[in-house]
């Protein structure tokens, strides 16, 4: 049952949580893509003691905290060994739909899925399919292919699933850097000099 | 709306969170006990960017991103400068209900309370009334003075106000290790050796 069905019934159940809440420490966490958001993630990773591996085809630099980062070929073994699997990555020619049905069946049992960036990376039916089955056990999902996600998508209204409308990053603060950065740009085309963060679509970087 | 009934009713509402999601980032926390809790605490907020600082008149050892760590004459203030208090500390004659109604409404306007280790330590019925008026934002309550929570408790119910049922804790791991812990206690106590981890109930150490 949801907290929020839990608060309202007025439900204390110790008993129901007891050995069943998942340990994170020690666990192992993957994450795809290690551009400016998977390197956040590995910061915020530094105190929960897991082991981190990314996959990242030419990373700007790779934090402490990541034992190794390959490229996209061993996004196989990357799946292997996820106990969590965070997806940072842009989608491209080479990350769409990566995250497929073959992919995602070779995550531990138990595991889970974090989409951040981009829901165009993963097979969203074969990802429904494995919660539903306990295969994975839960997801928590901010991008969708598709937004907003069509109301006849499988993963609505599945249980230890979180979608939240790609609203995880709206913070004041976050528009208020976004106008800087707008004035700045602006500035600096009205001067011919060259802008900041410019995103190649292609390749997504 | 909860994300539970968000998720059942298919509800995709980016506006709704644009720019009223909290950010953690250069936000100062509190943390009111600075023992084993609230040392474990500290190392989950390695990653988060924030200026920590902590109450515990005898620590074992003050973690290197604990800005100051004061006695407990400064409470008022560490509530004054929290944004997020988080309860750690033992209940002794000095904690009990020493988060009254007069320090809570010290706190900043829009800040947050997070109860892990101890509920007598807070006067519920004055938090409830400050989530209430939306003085306090919210709050995650896992430990609470009387357990269960009883059904006549202003704190159900509330929004922005998650209560598990002294839950947090309950890992598997959690219970292998007091496995272990017993059973070398066990054996200590055989052989006429002192015990490990033994707890002063008076002086909560």
């Amino acid at each position: 049952m949801k907290l929020s069905k839990i608060n309202k019934k007025k439900i204390w159940d110790t008993e129901k949580y007891s050995s069943r809440i998942t340990e994170i420490s020690k666990k192992t966490v993957g994450i795809y893509g290690l551009g400016a958001i998977g390197r956040e993630v590995s910061k915020r990773l530094i105190g929960f003691n897991t082991k981190n591996y990314a996959i990242d085809p030419s990373p700007n630099f790779i934090p402490e905290n990541i034992e190794e980062c390959w490229g996209q070929e061993k996004l196989d073994y990357l799946c292997k060994i996820s106990n969590f699997l965070i997806v940072c990555a842009p989608v491209t020619g080479e990350t769409r739909n990566s995250l497929d049905r073959n992919r995602l069946s070779m995550m531990p049992k138990g595991s889970y899925v974090i989409i951040i960036s981009r829901g165009e990376i993963v097979d969203e039916i074969a990802l429904a399919d494995l919660i539903k089955t306990s295969h994975i056990y839960g997801a928590s999902i901010d991008a969708t292919a598709v937004e907003p996600l069509p109301r006849k998508s499988p993963l609505w209204g599945l249980r230890n699933v979180i979608i939240t409308p790609h609203s995880s990053a709206l913070t004041p603060e976050l528009y208020q850097m976004r106008r800087k950065i707008f004035a700045s740009n602006l500035e600096k085309f009205l001067s011919n000099k060259s802008l900041e963060y410019v995103c190649d679509k292609i390749t997504g970087m």
